[in-house]
């Protein structure tokens, strides 16, 4: 299997994204092509063990920035290591890409040289994250702020069959975000979207569902528009870095709790991994003719590493195929 | 003043709504007008110490549940204490009225009864959480799942009068929750509402702003639709739950971090009281003919108790005719 990987894509680029890749090259053997600055990816790699492991470094002169426009940077840094290596993947040259970079540039440089598959209106950008009883995936998590309710049928369908191909999920749960499970509960998209969910024979749909449920892990999949889904997983995100840092504040007043929050890192350090986004590594851009895996852009080493593992299962899981014979049994 | 409180409100009605009551009672020397059914709050005050407070007693026969449908029960249950305790306030026999109930229910009820005040769209549910360094007010939190922007702009005049004239704040910063403050960012509604708040003169627009700086507290007053705004606050409440939960867990995993753990409590609890949101009490609906302060179903009576000193302080700071004021002005 051959796997692009972004070296210019994390927010401490290119050291994760390198480190990264040389522990997943290490790990299962699958060649791992570098994109971007040479003399910069090189040095990185010297730092490393590389003997034996197949890592190629493929040349690319720009950078696409976090803090660059999506839509302009798309457009302009023709020769950026987001162009350069989904180019591979689209000239078939490579099995899958995978980016800790900007990810509005990476929704708009995937769509542009892959295409969207036949049949799908738009791609949809996934995010995962830990629940205590394993692993929620969000779709839409930010790539159309505003949706028609057949979207929102479309991404569950693609996130069912992502999940069930490439995680392994036997009949996956879906579930509709809502503010409230009862009838007249929602917005006018959820209620025009659920009776498309009810209809339809392609996933098991479990219903509307709040915040609460879906962060219990009540449901393998939830499906919303981007935006709100955007702040879902924002407000989530930014709770638990909150409570985490009002625990070491607290802690830190005394001696005594000093000494007790002392004891208890183990524990603590246990509940860090467990909320922590980066733990999963990334997750797909679904919709598109291509595997592509966004990570964070505050991804480390491990982090990386894991957005790889997504890769090379979503090509072992032919998820590609699986969406498009899925759309196609929509469709007809 | 006369505050009329739900005596049949919260999820463990009459008790924490009556023992609430006498606190603030005791406390600010209020009249406190008990609407419910008389036996049960009767049977309740016999448990405390009441002699010299002003505590009266309304009988309701009828009560709205938190199972209820909204409408329906707003509709149907005409002797219900919500029903009873906003006539009260409508007919000015009593200055506020605050319940711990069925939030829906309480909503249709407080529009039949007190309308709208004149040249308000639509009446807004507020929300009010801790931050760090303060306090956050959310609105909408859940009246209208569905706005138009320039229903926007009248949550934001409406919550800024209250933060205003009955919380203190001189001049308190709005912004608009969006999932990204560059440009570009944001669904159509934000799109649409961003030019109305920043040619607006009626209060300080800081700008959109994304879940992690309102949880930070970098704004007074965070503006959304209802929608967006109860999956927001229902994440963070069900993110923090889960967090607390798990370290819990992690933390009974061992006895050396079950020793640490139990040193470390105070800090712990400190930490549980700076996220709780019954430590706030409630939050108005605002745009209606009168003081309506609803509380959390889960209330205690510490939380009824200062559920009922927000409604104290919005009749002290005149919050209607500001309100009634500020909307003329922005007519005219």
């Amino acid at each position: 299997m051959r796997i692009v990987v972004d070296a210019m894509g994390s927010d401490a680029y290119p050291q994760p994204d390198v480190a990264g890749s040389v522990l997943a090259a290490r790990e299962w053997g699958d060649t791992i092509l570098l994109v971007g600055d040479p003399s910069k990816i090189e040095a990185e790699l010297a730092k490393h063990n590389t003997s034996g492991l197949k890592l190629e470094v493929v040349p690319a002169s720009e950078v696409i920035e976090m803090t660059d426009k999506p839509a302009e940077s798309a457009k302009r840094k023709l020769n950026s290591s987001m162009h350069i290596g989904m180019g591979l993947v689209r000239d078939e040259k490579a099995d899958a890409f995978v980016t800790a970079g900007n990810t509005g540039a990476a929704l708009a440089v995937a769509t542009l040289h892959m295409k969207r598959i036949r049949g799908i209106s738009r791609p949809v950008l996934t995010a995962v994250f830990r629940n205590p009883a394993g692993y929620t995936i969000m779709a839409d998590f930010g790539a159309n702020s505003d949706c028609r309710p057949e979207w929102l049928v479309e991404f569950a369908t693609m996130a069912n069959l992502y999940a069930k191909h490439a995680l392994g999920i036997e009949s996956p749960r879906v579930a509709l975000l809502s503010n409230g499970e009862e009838e007249g509960k929602g917005n006018s998209l959820v209620h025009e979207t659920l009776p498309l969910m009810q209809n339809q024979t392609q996933f098991h749909f479990v219903g509307n569902m709040e915040p609460k449920e879906v962060l219990r892990g009540d449901t393998d999949i939830i499906v919303h528009d981007g935006f709100t889904g955007n702040i879902m997983g924002k407000t989530l995100e930014a709770t638990a870095s909150m409570v985490t840092q009002l625990i070491r504040e607290e802690i830190g007043k005394s001696p005594v709790s000093t000494l007790g929050g002392a004891l208890a890192r183990p524990a603590f350090r246990r509940v860090r991994k467990r909320i922590d986004p980066y733990e999963i590594g990334g997750a797909p851009l679904l919709g598109v003719n291509g595997i592509v895996i966004i990570g964070h852009g505050r991804s480390n080493d491990v982090a990386i590493k894991n957005a790889i593992r997504q890769a090379r299962q979503a090509v072992e899981g032919k998820v590609l195929d699986a969406i498009k014979a899925g759309i196609e049994g929509t469709a007809s």
